[in-house]
């Protein structure tokens, strides 16, 4: 079976390879639109791949118990705020989804606070109201950080089931480019690679931040050889659900756009757990956050766009999706040189 | 006047820079698409930007005589069966226009060849067959450039009067980079900072295309002080039609987008006659042609995109439409932090 599905998808690449080479530009001359287009295509299992249909932005929010170490520019009231703020259309990830067409879902996956609305696009995945103060112990239970895969799952097997075809995570926690930053330390990263502001602190505010990841990994000690307790250490219920949703998605075969810092470490987790991820995985963008182009590196994800933007809520990884579409019509509604009637170089 | 105008501007200015901050963001988080946000309401007078209403791709077709040396991977016949292409809708450029709502025009500036055909989109401005060979001699007259600097900046005035407020300049023309390479080299670039493939050549091709440069140079000598005297002596139709709608639009406030090595070859050339354009000038993307960032980087010009693209027709340029109206979009539909009842950070 193995070898039987690689042949089949060498051929397939070569196929898409070909039809690449055959539309009227010199070849490899659209660059990284043709490596999109080909990873489109191989996901799909098709030379032409199909536009998406159902484009969706899931922006976990959770509360991380680390705020109080003086780590971010915002008070903790702030990711709450903010859950209303993108249920009613007036954040950037709003903005920008409806720019490109995609529609934003809000999961409370541990907001301290309760949401007594009514909302088709929040969903309700709730593991606490906020992680315990990671510098003091761990986190979260283990049994809370297994809830965050298996919530996490649920939601992109429901998203899929209703038909999204490409989804991109986001993120929304004031604290949580800490957390991000102990979950990659957790892995092997080191800190003075990663380290940086998240949201506009000072030089002294960012030594508390830097202290604050160290001191989680000594009073914790996570095992980076289990990713669970990983992120039952130093994680928080919101970087657990996207580790889950990343999963879910990648064996069902849709593709998923990662955003900034936060949404890496849950790439991070997620690609410990099963490293197969990394064939339906796309980097919409590079942060401004110094540690994120570190994992990215390594991870070998290049990201697609690069404008300095370092807010998350998912805003880089749904900017990228008119790229991606872009790719995808280029191989879809380009001419050949046959149908065209143009000369082929010398590089054919 | 010019002092009122400036204090006008800066009060302007100050008071994008207010409205951005207090977007539900932290400051600046949205990196350069902030700063396209301002450009674009410097350039519209407005701290709210209207968005564009009437995008537009200007193609210019053109051959280069310099062809004959061997320089590219193509046939000459290339550019007049592409200009079929781009009527045809089969092109790069027609898709990724097609994608982000912007309409292609071709101008054909001086393609060895006739066009016996009807259509709206095609733009008739040839002022020769096709440029000397300007390994031997000038590529043009004196009469030619400046008649390519008029019917470039006649068509921007048409162009606009007819109601397009965002513009993107693309070339089509075997041969352009080579010309591109010459008109930087009389510019004072350092031939081999700039010299690279356009079209895939062989290294041995390579050293015919930096031999014919340097030749032209040598032959010719261009008075660099003297665009116009560049343009004839080592430019071409195509890009000199380019300068002169570049300097057009510019004069009458309306922001054009620059694409890859020679369309920046036309902004030279533009840039030399009227350094103001630099104020109304986007560069839509990071061409690979290597000289292409080489010369934005002297002229300041921070590129939106970067996706490995050399091919040219404006398609890096209509690409990044999409990230430019995105800012736009931001400024225009963002809550602010009061309207959202969203707490201010630390760094209000």
């Amino acid at each position: 079976m193995e070898t039987g599905k690689k042949i089949n998808k060498e051929t397939l690449r070569n196929d898409i390879l070909r039809r690449l080479n055959n539309l009227t530009k010199p070849v490899g001359s659209l660059g990284y639109l043709e490596y999109l287009a080909l990873r489109m295509g191989l996901i799909q299992g098709k030379v032409i791949p199909d536009l998406p249909e159902d484009k969706r932005v899931y922006v976990f929010a959770g509360d991380h118990g680390v705020v109080k170490q003086g780590v971010s520019a915002y008070p903790k009231e702030v990711t709450k705020q903010m859950v209303y703020n993108f249920l009613n259309g007036g954040a950037a990830i709003n903005v920008f989804s409806r720019h490109v067409g995609a529609t934003v879902y809000v999961v409370d996956a541990g907001v301290d606070g309760d949401f007594p609305i009514e909302s088709p696009y929040l969903i309700r995945a709730k593991v606490g109201f906020g992680t315990n103060d990671f510098t003091e112990g761990p986190a979260m239970t283990r049994e809370q950080a297994l809830l965050c895969i298996e919530y996490g799952r649920k939601i992109a097997r429901e998203a899929i089931e209703d038909g999204a075809d490409l989804l991109a995570v986001g993120d929304m926690g004031i604290g949580n480019t800490t957390t991000a930053t102990a979950i990659a330390v957790a892995f092997g990263y080191d800190i003075n690679e990663i380290i940086d502001i998240g949201t506009p602190i000072s030089t002294e505010e960012l030594k508390s931040k830097k202290r604050a990841v160290l001191k989680a990994i000594e009073v914790n000690k996570p095992n980076p050889s289990d990713p669970i307790d990983v992120l039952q250490k130093v994680g928080s219920f919101c970087i657990g659900e996207m580790a889950g949703f990343i999963l879910q998605a990648a064996e069902m075969g849709v593709p998923i756009i990662i955003d900034g810092f936060p949404t890496t470490a849950g790439l991070l987790l997620a690609w410990e757990i099963n490293s197969e991820v990394r064939e339906y995985v796309f980097a919409g963008h590079k942060s401004k956050v110094k540690g994120h182009k570190v994992i990215l590196d390594t991870l070998g994800l290049r990201p697609i766009l690069d404008l300095d933007m370092r807010l998350g809520e998912g805003t880089g990884a749904v900017l990228s999706m008119s790229i991606i579409e872009a790719a995808i019509k280029m191989i879809r509604e380009m001419a050949t040189f046959d149908s065209a009637g143009v000369s082929k170089g010398t590089d054919q």
